[in-house]
């Protein structure tokens, strides 16, 4: 059985387009309650963008502050409860931030029309209907949560997505000019986290022509963006970063993450590492399994002076690292498509102890 | 204003996945009339995929000889009210060929639910309402009919697309194995429409860093599949090609066709000259615009021994060189992006002329 993946509805790409935000839900205005729930990165509270927000009396918006850690299946039951208690049903939800805020705005969708906490549906197709409509803004590039099929939520029991075809976003914006004031550290963890799952889609069992052509493309305009000549942060590189981020989501599609994203979710899920910041942690130390993707990232980092805190694991008790260990073992799906159906012979909880001790 | 582009809705990759159909359209079954269209290429007549279809009893097969001439306004409009008069609104349609078949499925899906002749609704976001469901399988590559948001019809008055959000098909099924056995010159020809297109993407004011990407990764296939070392007809060139077509088709998105495709459609129009095998005969004659794309054209000509026939034009009167011409001119959105707001001054019905006296 060949996956049968899902597409945003819409999408509009170019400088400036995040101005036809208004006009494109006022045609959505009509339903329900009639009111837009906007969640916004906390970043741009008091920012020009919140200036430039269309939000009308009835609305209501939400900043929300992504860090230090991952959206939580509590946070989003949280935003739908109240939501509901005081207004009842919004005709659509607008995500506007990074990778948190679109898996935040994508999980809220869905919720409102499943009943229960959202932890009861991290998984494949666990959800019952139709989610309401949202439409999601980019403001930074790399995690492709913007195109994927998963609102990743960091649940009791787990960390996994809530996967189906209705956690597509029916629109999407993507507005190169609001991802030229992302931090210069984020810009590079975030961008890092597309070019690391492209190196993961391109070296494992599942890639194939489609997955190929979109990682190889998505690669490609990642080198021009933070290592080629010409690299950095500049107007033709957000243009191409928000391009690749893109591409690199699609190219998972039909790939899987490997040993990196493996190792990540470990990390996020049991010390609430950010999920950038922590594939970044962990890719720095997988020469054995990506060494070509390893090497380029090692000179990227140097390049923008990017500097990654050494012997972590020092700090972590030996129990800590067993449950990283545990959570990056059951992430079945990664290991198979990174070493194949025979990982068990290679991979084993001691030896994923030893990666993380890398760290 | 950016464009908001409709992706198609659902997508499945893969060799084998035509298997997959029957699934698919069973889900679909209960609606409407209860009945399925097929509208299949008559080149599969008897071939061993017409026993690989997944028709029942109560369903409709149609077998359509897209020979010789491109599809037109009648032809949708008769299969339309044929189908209407004997059993009612199908279901859905179930397109599976070349671009033509896959332009007149997306257009008798339109025209199921839009009343009145199919040739009142050429052009921009005319259509009323939306179509039925219509899933397409292409089994020739090149065109991007399989992803565009265009219906291309020849009507009495024009060759031009029914173009809104409901022409895009609810679901691709993307199989390469179905296009293994296209003729050499079929293949060809069709191929090359996705290359012209991306050249034409490429060499024009619209191309954006979206339109680029898409149409970078898409000629980098072109060349794997029609000219590099490994080049021609086998598996791993059919993954390739099939892919090259639909991400040839995104670029399209974002970006414009030019010279070739305009003087193509004055063919169409005039001679009745299918699309693909128009853009050749075009294009080997436009050097002056594109030079790199037809030395590189002229390359995979002789690659392939494909031997396009010269001095055409000797055949044809100088009224339907006018009329080509007038075609031709009339397509200000292929001048504009092709030359730029400045066109008028630098093309002409005359300038046009000789260049069609040049085939």
């Amino acid at each position: 059985m060949h996956k049968n993946f899902k597409n945003i509805d819409k999408v509009i790409y170019g400088r400036g387009s995040f101005n036809q935000l208004d006009v494109l839900l006022s045609e959505k205005r009509a339903e329900h309650n009639r009111f837009f729930l906007f969640i916004v990165d906390h970043y741009f509270k008091g920012k020009e963008l919140e200036k430039r927000l269309p939000v009308k009396p009835e609305d209501v918006l939400l900043f929300i502050d992504v860090n230090p850690e991952e959206p939580t299946t509590d946070q989003v039951d949280q935003i739908r409860d109240c939501i509901l208690k005081k207004k009842g049903l919004p005709s659509g939800i607008v995500g506007i931030g990074g990778g948190s805020v679109m898996d935040i705005a994508k999980a809220c969708s869905l919720m409102f029309t499943n009943e229960g906490s959202s932890s009861k549906y991290q998984g494949l197709n666990l959800i019952k209907k139709p989610g309401i409509y949202h439409l999601g803004v980019p403001t930074i590039s790399g995690t492709g949560a913007e195109c994927s099929m998963t609102a990743v939520l960091t649940g009791p029991e787990k960390k996994l997505g809530l996967k189906c075809d209705w956690t597509v976003f029916n629109q999407v914006i993507l507005d190169p000019d609001l991802i030229s004031s992302v931090p210069t550290d984020w810009w590079f963890y975030t961008g890092m986290d597309t070019f690391i799952h492209c190196v993961e889609s391109e070296n494992g069992k599942l890639n194939n022509a489609f997955s190929h052509a979109y990682a190889e493309q998505s690669l490609k305009l990642c080198r021009d963006v933070f290592i080629n000549p010409g690299c950095g942060q500049n107007a033709a590189n957000d243009e191409k970063l928000m391009i690749a981020s893109m591409m690199g989501g699609l190219s998972l599609t039909y790939s899987e993450v490997g040993v990196c994203h493996a190792l990540s979710y470990g990390l996020s899920k049991i010390l609430g590492t950010r999920h950038c910041y922590a594939n970044c942690l962990a890719f720095n130390h997988l020469e054995d399994y990506y060494p070509e993707g390893v090497r380029e990232f090692r000179q990227m980092l140097v390049k923008h002076k990017i500097v990654l805190p050494q012997h972590l694991s020092r700090t972590w008790t030996e129990d800590q690292i067993s449950q990283m260990a545990s959570v990056a073992y059951n992430l079945t799906h990664m290991w198979l498509h990174a070493i194949g159906p025979d990982w068990k012979d290679k991979i084993s909880h001691e030896s994923i102890k030893n990666l993380f001790k890398r760290l």
